[in-house]
């Protein structure tokens, strides 16, 4: 490959912007497009909406199917939403011009978890046009899921799995925040659970459906929990600030259940200003099996960076992939792009295809 | 596949017994043959030589070829030798009868490094017979370069990484520990160090070029060294006592320079009873970067059962992959096996072979 791999970027908010200016920052990539939902995007140079001092002759576009015959990518990065009924149309649209697609949305972590037959039929496309999709992010994707299963691979039996992540949202913006229910009263957030308000994180599916499917067990039932945080003190970020008796944040938890035994325990307390009540950020992961094994890091993987530097380092395995749908678990580990990318892409002429 | 995969294990020793236990052990694998190298094997049952109180009408034999024509393994594991040169008859016989290879030869976890020829002419081989092969084991092949190499795939940019493992030997036997200079006096292990029967660990040069490769890092030069690591106190294990002022184990560590500043530092201090001297034992990678990252674990992910574990968790892996050599970085991540193996294996109509 001697062209620069052309990217085309969904989306011009926080995640966009980062994945755009990454996209920029490496070699052998080249950003070609971006399109935007926003209409008053339309027409804006990528430049200046991603923060860049300088014009960058890419016009944002709201037309999906103009920007992609117009810019040719050979690959798309998805970063305009989070569930599949709202992501699908956006990667039909790119699998039928032939483009592989890498999405963030949380339910492209493994979408025959939103619908069985949406999966199906999006790897019959993606068959169909010859391209890959892929749905990744620091969480589903990486740090409950992917390392999870790495992991296991260095056990002969595994007896059940505890993964942890106590992130910090104090960066977040307020659609995160109120999904979290940030700054309500305890009653307030009971109401926001039952009106579907306040949803917690979205991925637990994802990643019990990532992990069991490649250890091979089947679960039966899976059980979440969502708590506030309720803070003692008063909590101060950028877009919220929490009183002491107010929520800072959910905390919750998924258990899958094998044989009426929980196996798979996923925890997520996300918050604002963990630390102003000592609380430790930070990721870990513990299989009791043979042999037990843990593996900690503290602060937290930082979710934003590390999902925009996740999409991007997919490139190369998303362009060496079979045709389909994949998950994280079925392609190569990620890896940092830190040469030329195109050195990176496999040739393709001994896979059979014409 | 309905019919199970049908496995082969090449070495009885501790680590071939150990693979050759956990392949009984797996729904959807079937043990169907043993080769052993030492003539006093030939004609043994494996059943008592592993360690199974019953006979499993498996004759171990000292004829390659002649097993595998008579027991026609889907794959072969090979637990015998840490070299190359020593690895490499046997991989040959054995992709010449069309079966798949999984070695634990240190060498194999990166064959090119000890010599580009004869991993080219492997690979050539492995594509002509339509097979695959691969070098694995928990170090080199996880916890000093696949764990790395994941975990960099999180990053935007990375300027160093730094990946310790400190392990315990009391477990090893004679050949572990002469290796690493157990018992020696610090003069006896420079003299050990010069005639290259102290060797330290083996497998440096195989995890910095998996690393290497998979970021795009060019490598100028590697620089390595071995210290003695001197007792303050009598440590005693099955097969080994060291007294005050002598050689406990190797500390090894190894630093790969891109354009002359170290960008790859792995530590590896081997040695028996380290908790005797208050030294925790573990596993720790660094990454310098955007995000800065660590993730460690304590104590360290056991050496023998887990490189018995991850070769029998690769079989899937090696036989879904294309034909050809692979590493552990171009080969989806490692899980462990729970359910039937064959559920794992993927169906191969779709490849374009005929």
């Amino acid at each position: 490959m001697t062209d620069r791999i052309r990217v085309l970027v969904l989306g011009t908010g926080k995640m966009g912007s980062g994945i755009a200016r990454l996209v920029c920052s490496k070699l052998g990539l080249e950003l070609v497009g971006a399109f935007a939902r926003r209409s008053e995007r339309s027409g804006q140079d990528l430049g200046s909406v991603i923060g860049l001092d300088r014009d960058m002759d890419i016009s944002i576009s709201n037309d999906l199917a103009a920007v992609v015959e117009q810019a040719k990518p050979h690959v798309a990065i998805q970063a305009t939403c989070s569930r599949l009924s709202d992501a699908l149309e956006e990667i039909e649209t790119l699998l039928q011009h032939r483009v592989n697609v890498i999405s963030i949305a949380e339910e492209m972590a493994y979408p025959a978890c939103s619908s069985i037959t949406t999966a199906q039929e999006l790897h019959a496309l993606a068959v169909e046009q010859r391209v890959s999709v892929l749905g990744t992010g620091i969480n589903p994707g990486f740090a409950l899921d992917l390392l999870v299963i790495a992991l296991s691979g260095v056990c002969a039996h595994v007896e059940s799995i505890r993964a942890t992540r106590v992130n910090d949202l104090s960066a977040y913006g307020p659609t995160v925040l109120n999904a979290q229910g940030v700054g309500l009263t305890p009653d307030a957030f009971a109401r926001g659970l039952e009106s579907g308000k306040v949803v917690g994180h979205l991925g637990f599916k994802e990643s019990i459906a990532m992990i069991s499917n490649a250890l091979g067990w089947e679960i039966d039932h899976m059980e979440e929990t969502r708590e506030p945080i309720i803070s003692r003190v008063r909590r101060i970020t950028p877009y919220a600030t929490v009183e002491p008796g107010q929520v800072a944040g959910c905390h919750h938890t998924a258990v899958a259940y094998r044989e009426g035994r929980p196996v798979i325990t996923l925890i997520h307390p996300q918050q604002v200003c963990p630390q102003i009540e000592a609380i430790e950020t930070g990721d870990r992961i513990e299989i009791k099996g043979s042999p037990d094994l843990s593996l900690a890091g503290t602060p937290e993987i930082p979710g934003g960076m590390a999902t925009a530097a996740l999409a991007v380092n997919m490139i190369p395995r998303v362009l060496n992939a079979k045709p389909g749908l994949h998950s994280m678990a079925d392609l190569p580990v990620p890896a940092a792009i830190l040469g030329d990318a195109r050195r990176l892409i496999a040739a393709k002429e001994d896979e059979g295809v014409d």
